[in-house]
């Protein structure tokens, strides 16, 4: 299937840290494994100094550097903004693209505060009435193993659902000498574990089970209170590394909740589980089976089928590496699985069919609003002696 | 090494079912297999009507059978009571024989109700006095491989401890057809999932650990409110089988706290998780380590050393199976199992040990009393909108 | 239900060591846990000197104690006799026992040459004739796990058969100073790693899928060449342990087959796997479907439904501790795993049923020489550079 | 770091397959994730059918489709041929390429008999003397799990290297009305399961212990001996497909041989594993460590140190995914895994690094003939009754 002749959007990314190289990759790569309608043409990145921004740019095959992103909201040939930024601008970014008629995608979580949020959407629903899509980047949704759980459970192999068990597992912090980095203050992140990792299972919990959260209990602590300031990048005065600032977010969040379907589900987002590098699982269990899955061997989906004869069932691994798993089609032969990057292709190849197609990509702001609704209510109840506290559904 | 001339204590027991008959493999065992300095003799098994008893002691290996278990406290031939009934039954059956001068290990929750662990706990004392022991029967302590995490953690292999996540998990009653056996009544069982396996990942939080909860948020459910009656097992007037009694305890049960170290724990202790079927599940995450375990692997125990180069550092399976390893040294070559009986041979060796040598064995009456106290703000917690519970540490 | 009034049957038990250790203990258990027809006596235990025979005795649960096995030949009390001695002597204790009318279970390998078993078979057919029964001791068939895989393989679940993958690897003689202990000298053993865990993957594999090995190709290795001498345990001129002596058998064997069905089977057995403890791994893959088990996991069994949708199948783990499985309604609830000595338990209940019922018991003597076969093939093939060397099935 | 003013390299790729998609993918990404000195433009797709070819290039982003290869001999905007196509046309593409001064990059098996092999390895060494490289792709060698096996031999880590144990498993053929496709016929693909995946493992082997095989004795056998002859793809008289025709190639091979370190190495290469999907398994036992791989898993690397006390020594499982570990600091954070693709980018980045520093890329064309001689002994072994082959190691 040839390119040729395929329309083309203009792309702009805003930031080009992690996630910038991880969404680069995706927009580089979605038409070359899939047959999109559309072919992403990567126009402008933009970042805050010039220099890093034309590295970047170079390396990550955009056409151009900028350092105002505001300068895209002018621009014909640019159809889409990419938002890789930290949490705190992601509001003012993503609503003035969207009245610019920018279809948007915005990283998780939504922004730093369900005000924000509650703006957001606003916007991408005023967009939505001129055609504009808006999505949320919650790439975990677009691991094959997991849509493949969510198509299972909306088929009702799993039954009425009793439990969700969900953790989000890592220890890069463990070390009190680990500096003081923007994901560590929360005028920059908001919270701590709970939004940065805890945000990824309460959306995959809700994605997954097709239900909603209707109140938590919860608690959250902080088990290194002050760590080094980290080091200026450049500058004459040295890096400061011996002075010493307060960590203003949460190390770790545990809570637990109850699903509109009846089913209770656990939780737990913690940077301090020693020897836990990337360990986001969920386990479901229902009337007549259970699944269970952990990022760190990503290409597995563990099966528990209680239908089958007591003597034969067992949890069994399919390694979601087949042609007819969600996303697969499009790679590799069985058994040669897929990594991390590829959540983000599969996440990009959604939202130009969305777009194309001129329908609602999936998660919506207002997806991301109910996840900030949820953080809420996790930091509510942890300041009030893990009271529950109630979750508004609409 | 030879039984001959060794000195002997008669045994006593009450109850048959499934904690009888794992505790006969046991008193049947314990010499076979350790070098222990008494040998137990099992006299006489006690039980509610004659032919099951008579039949039941012919069976599991014990001399004799009797219907009432009073006419031991006047036995000179006995010197332990081993107690495996029902929980409501256990404050009594203790009190007595250790006012009798019997040794007691009594199964575990130690009692229903905190009240009656505390008046067991006086008895106790009172009985120390005299050269008496008690003894509650957490056997999940004797499983090799969470008495080496006890040892590890003890040696500081792990550091500060950050995490606690204790699961016990098992489905034997997803299908609301399951009778309502007495496990399933608040009268005779005191609290359902909760109580039953919930008790067991407590005593091993603070076994391993050798930490005490602090306090605790909790949330329970009763999925299937109702469910049939057993059937009477003989008797005119039938089964009954087509009516339905109340469920009366807890399905599930999930709760975190806070340890009197500074970390966190998480548990959840349910009955309706489809495909586990006994899987009682540890981690423990350190500044300097981790390590987890799972009962339905229970000869593996798995060691992160944070201490090792990033480049080489992992999960490391620990075959729990050496000679060097906790109760290992009495059995079989390395790779060759154990299996769930052991647990209580290991518990009987260690409490005749302590009887033999006039020590306290572990864990003790005021131990039981302690896990009561936790379970008591669990139900409290959960009766109170999750709203924090303190424990009382005396 | 009471063992009272139950028939009674007689048992010798020759050696005492790490098989008799095993032995005894099914020996102590069997009509405990299982409903057999006939309870064994633990009549008489032989050994070489008095004072240990006499501790091993007490010990392990046996009324006396003797230095002479020929004298069971004469003892009316006394109805099986179970061999649990070096494989050089199997052949002249299992005949004469079974001349003297006794049923015999005689532990594997069944002999050290093929003449040896062959004259066993003259003599078990022989006995047969008066109703005397002979069973070889392969107790891993008795691996409730095993004995599924067998079961449904028979039932046709795998469809026809391509490939077995089995592998016996151990490592407790990696260190070359470990001694010349009688399992490494030809004279006592017979062969190394070949004849003692060789044979078991070899009886695995035909019992498990039903077929026999048509012929085999071979490499063995003997990686230390010398190992010091063994310290003499008593006596006056004492250990001898800085002298050395040469290794006579092999450390290691390789070998592959074809069964008589049309696949293909490879082997291998050794004793210098570094950190693999007793990993007796079996793996068949048939048209319609896959087993996999490995020992130190003994309680799971995984199996691969190739007639499941690709996009659901995958690798499942039965947890084989249903009541449903083979020889686990007499044990624990599900998820309550057995260990190592149970083998031996399932075994003795077994040998139990068939002298009970008139019936041959399995493994047969003739079994047991098929295995010989294979094992002198192995020798010959490895002995002529690995050419293929035909196994005759008669 | 800035791709600007970086030389460039101009690229054709013969073939448009598997293996050109995963080479494709790996020319596009290599310097966007590496810092490679030398930035490749992709040049020109050659095919057979226009058509074809043209749809392939658009898609796979190649700049130009031709339907002759020789044509690039002349093209000075080449530098580098990578041969995609079958090992039939190898040797001629790669020699001609070769000649006319083109670095050649060639899927593996390097050609389909030694005869090829050698002239092949005599044009790179006439090549090598002008300064043009070759290379033979193997690309599993750039897993990093494998390359950090690899380096863990080489410094030591294993001591003496008793054994090897690969396989390569797969199950894509075991239906036997799978077609008679191009893999599956002497003529093109010059063996089967062994040349294809077999020659993985042989390569793994020597490339992770360092050392060679030094002989062979082998079993091969096609199960299923003849199969649909494929659809024409075009064509008036239609698809043919009712006909059959000869499988040609072996469907398994199984072997083992000697290393020239002393060890014994075992081999299967088989696509009659049910359920196993790209099960590529290798593990090696030295006389301190084990380590143990299985491409199913490819961000684990599992590792026994025997040097550990034997309390806390197990297997532990290195998530290879941390900024140590070869290849992975240009990713993703730890425990974001890599996919399959990753091996290619890993090998045209180092590539890349050869040609431009002018240094012999690995594996050589020569290593490629090795593998191609070990091919060789395994089919002479199996044609005589497996008796063992020497290999020849110059």
């Amino acid at each position: 299937m040839s390119l040729a002749g395929k329309k083309t959007l203009g792309v702009a990314m805003v930031g080009y840290a992690f996630m910038g190289a991880a969404h680069s990759q995706a927009w580089r790569t979605v038409h070359r494994a899939f047959d999109v309608p559309v072919v992403p043409e990567m126009k402008v990145l933009y970042g805050r100094t010039r220099d890093a921004a034309e590295a970047a740019a170079g390396k990550l095959g955009w056409a151009q550097a900028g350092t105002d992103w505001r300068e895209v909201l002018g621009r014909d040939d640019v159809d889409i903004v990419d938002i890789c930024t930290p949490g705190d601008t992601h509001a003012e970014i993503a609503i003035a693209a969207l009245a610019a008629g920018k279809h948007v995608l915005c990283e998780k979580p939504l922004a730093n505060t369900v005000q924000e949020a509650e703006e957001m959407v606003a916007a991408a629903r005023a967009a939505r009435e001129r055609g504009v899509r808006a999505m949320v980047g919650f790439n975990y949704r677009r691991t094959p193993a997991l849509a493949l759980a969510r198509d299972m459970i909306a088929a009702g192999r799993l039954g009425r659902i009793a439990h969700v068990r969900a953790q989000y597992l890592q220890d890069w912090i463990v070390d009190p000498e680990f500096p003081l980095v923007w994901r560590l203050r929360k005028e920059s992140a908001g919270s701590g574990a709970l939004g940065d990792i805890g945000a990824h299972i309460i959306d995959l919990t809700q994605f997954v089970t097709g239900q909603r959260l209707t109140g938590v209990s919860a608690l959250t602590e902080t088990f290194v209170k002050e760590r080094p300031l980290p080091s200026a990048a450049t500058g004459l005065s040295g890096t400061g590394s011996t002075e010493k600032g307060a960590v203003t977010v949460d190390d770790a969040a545990l809570f637990f909740g109850r699903l509109d379907g009846g089913g209770l589900a656990s939780f737990e987002a913690t940077r301090f589980a020693t020897g836990r590098k990337n360990a986001m699982r969920i386990e479901v269990n229902g009337s007549t089976g259970s699944l269970a899955f952990d990022f760190e061997f990503m290409n597995e989906l563990h099966f528990y089928d209680g239908t089958e004869p007591a003597a034969e069932a067992g949890f069994r691994r399919i390694l979601v590496t087949e042609p007819d798993h969600p996303y697969i089609g499009a790679w590799w032969p069985p058994g040669h699985g897929l990594g991390y990057e590829h959540t983000f292709t599969h996440e990009i190849r959604d939202f130009l069919l969305a777009v194309e197609s001129g329908t609602d990509p999936a998660p919506s702001f207002e997806d991301g609003l109910g996840i900030q609704r949820v953080l809420a209510a996790v930091q509510d109840s942890a300041e009030s002696r893990s009271l529950w506290v109630d979750i508004p559904l609409t």
